[in-house]
């Protein structure tokens, strides 16, 4: 029933599923559907293969690590790509094989490399010469290391991600030889590395500086075998591939966009080198197929503008206060009525503060309380960013199975694990503890 | 060990004492001070009586609902100001009377209003039509009212904060007629509010804009007590006080701040009407008394800066992104060691994007791992807003008891409590899940 009429576009619920769920389970609610989840990772997976054969897909569990969600991208033939313990520990816990698991972070603690030694992950991406001491450590027992690389300035690249690239807490740049130390001292450890990584930037609609970064870090790649014999087995241009947040957002089509990525690795690494090539999405694979459920409690019309107020926020998805983000939103109405002429609204969330979600949405002029708000493109970066701001549980999240299935697969929380890692001191508490 | 020299200052660690709880306790750690805490909540209690005899003090709980902190101020005397049904439920268990509360929030469901009325909140303050209809369904039961109001365009205040009092979601437009037709419709229905309540802002540093608001809002009770016989006993101005996050947030100092409101309350009120006055400061009660620690992982030279990576980040401090906060930062060296002249650096936390924290931040120029990085001005909107991005468990937070005791009021997620809410359908479980 919830079938996009198209896999290509962006998941959308019809009205009708839509309500069904609002009732069923209530609202705000997390909805991504498995059939278009799958088919997106698919079609990243195969353009990547068309464009070389010794491919490998990474799914950035940031944007996303629900571990149903992890589990899906695993069993596409994912590797899931992990920033700390607690990314690792969701991975294993979604049934993904450590060794299937890659380890990154720009201030990984002595603890978290023990923990991903422990496991025994299939790569460790190294940021830091502090790193390079704490690797030492575990010298005899480490998995694979990868360096990342900030590849730098490049005019084939537009100037403010190169700024961007060269002005990161990330990695080891290239151009001031901190890269190239960093490979010496591995070496000299006896773990020498087996390639490197980088990461440009987020939500980026054209190759250009995957590009970039692609053919910097091959250059390099090069180079190291040549100066020191590094056998080199392993490149990861990172991830960054825009979606369509905005009808104004059009991302590169998948195959041209990693054909580009390929020629310039290629180009980068001259004709003797043939390692591995790796990506690293996580918004582009799983944005699109999630949408946001919520519903209206109150329009309240001021002279400037008329505010919608729907029952979520902040809390849920801090993408707009945090960085200005538009979405695309839908309006459904509770009882199917009339359709009314459209007018612009401002959506405000529920949070003690302005909390505005979403400005100048066009929406039915008779907008109303108990009518739903559906907001596409929510699947990354909404669940995995949450909080219990103003002490709202996070939503539940409701995996729309392949053969039509609803199943919950992340709840909210009750009260008392809202407040269970909490102490009053026995002397601050003056009345008798009201339950549930 | 830990009182500070002066207790008007914002609450520091001593570097030992930074180092011990650092030890003990791990970073990163918030860290409360109650003695500074209950020593700033008085101080406000007696300006503010002092101004006005008839007068009551709200603790904004938004700003940190951790039940210890709710205890503490309510020990101190104040209502405790709810926005939500789990700020109420925070309330509750640690340990304030329900009629000790008030309730709040701009999209109130009728389950949260009926939660509150279930328990006997003290007041509910009314937020929109919607919500006059569904309190409507309580009309035999409810607690006093009170309607939030937006005062409006007032040219003794600042355009940006006016536009900011028109132009918003909260309450009800005074001149449009919005705000009369809420007092005719509770009157009509049985339930006739018992007064007022605005909120014009935040982190103001002088009084106009409350004073502006404080005047409107008593001049419509004045208005209402005059055409509708409302008996007005009760107005309530909101709180807003600055901190300070730098040298220039200056605030004003408390007695005058107390003494301007006051009289701009009782110029609007005119000589008839003398109801309880009450104010809901949040950030100024609890913010300075609380402090972050971190622990550096890295030191990082790139071309434009030095970054200094430490153990936290976008998810126990969401501020200096969502809003560029700035806040005082201090540095602890591990162990005493030669003081270094300074230079500026970036403080950059851990997660999967720049997450710059602090920029521009006087640190020695030796700054090294394992350094503590101690954030003044942590106790409002941090743990209230704290997420498990990039799957951290959020910070605990240790409470300095006023006879010096250090106790953990809210402790770090277990793995197990990480995922607790989560289920992976066993059709998608394809290994063995790995315990933690």
């Amino acid at each position: 029933m919830t079938r996009p009429a198209n896999l290509e576009d962006r998941f959308a619920l019809s009205d009708m599923a839509a309500r069904e769920l609002a009732n069923e389970f209530g609202t705000p609610l997390y909805v991504v559907d498995e059939t278009h989840l799958r088919h997106r990772i698919r079609k990243y997976i195969e353009a990547f293969r068309s464009a070389y054969a010794v491919s490998e897909l990474s799914f950035a569990s940031k944007a996303n690590s629900t571990l149903a969600i992890l589990a899906i991208a695993y069993d596409e033939g994912c590797v899931i790509d992990v920033a700390s313990e607690g990314e690792l520990e969701a991975a294993l816990r979604a049934g993904v094989p450590a060794n299937r698991c890659h380890f990154h972070g720009n201030n990984k603690r002595v603890e978290e490399i023990a923990r991903a030694v422990e496991v025994g992950v299939g790569q460790i991406v190294v940021d830091s010469f502090e790193e390079i001491d704490r690797l030492a450590l575990f010298r005899d027992s480490l998995p694979p290391l990868i360096i990342r690389l900030a590849p730098g300035v490049d005019p084939k690249t537009h100037a403010k991600i190169s700024t961007g690239q060269a002005d990161t807490k990330f990695g080891f740049n290239i151009s001031d030889g901190s890269a190239e130390r960093a490979v010496v001292r591995l070496i000299e450890l006896g773990v020498a590395p087996i390639g490197f990584h980088c990461h440009v930037g987020s939500q980026l609609l054209d190759p250009e500086a995957q590009r970039s970064g692609g053919f910097l870090i091959a250059e390099f790649a090069r180079q190291m075998h040549e100066r020191h014999h590094l056998d080199i087995r392993y490149l990861n241009v990172g991830g960054g591939l825009g979606v369509r947040y905005t009808e104004e957002d059009q991302p590169t089509e998948l195959g041209e966009y990693n054909r580009m990525i390929v020629e310039a690795i290629l180009e980068g690494l001259g004709p003797l080198l043939r390692p591995t090539l790796g990506q690293e999405p996580g918004r582009s694979l799983v944005a699109e197929s999630g949408v946001t459920l919520y519903s209206v409690g109150a329009v309240k019309q001021v002279a400037a503008r008329t505010y919608v107020s729907v029952d979520g926020g902040l809390s849920d998805n801090p993408r707009p206060a945090l960085y200005g983000s538009v979405y695309p939103v839908r309006h459904i109405a509770t009882k199917p009525r009339e359709v009314e002429s459209e007018s612009k609204f401002r959506i405000a969330g529920k949070h003690c503060e302005s909390d505005m979600l979403f400005d100048d949405v066009s929406l039915p002029r008779d907008v109303q309380a108990d009518d739903l708000i559906q907001v596409l493109c929510t699947g990354a970066y909404n669940a995995s960013m949450a909080s219990n701001y103003n002490r709202y549980p996070r939503p539940k999240t409701v995996l729309i199975r392949s053969n039509g299935e609803m199943q919950i697969i992340q709840r909210s929380e009750t009260w008392d694990e809202m407040f269970s890692r909490e102490t009053v001191p026995n002397d601050l508490r003056t009345t008798i503890e009201v339950g549930s």
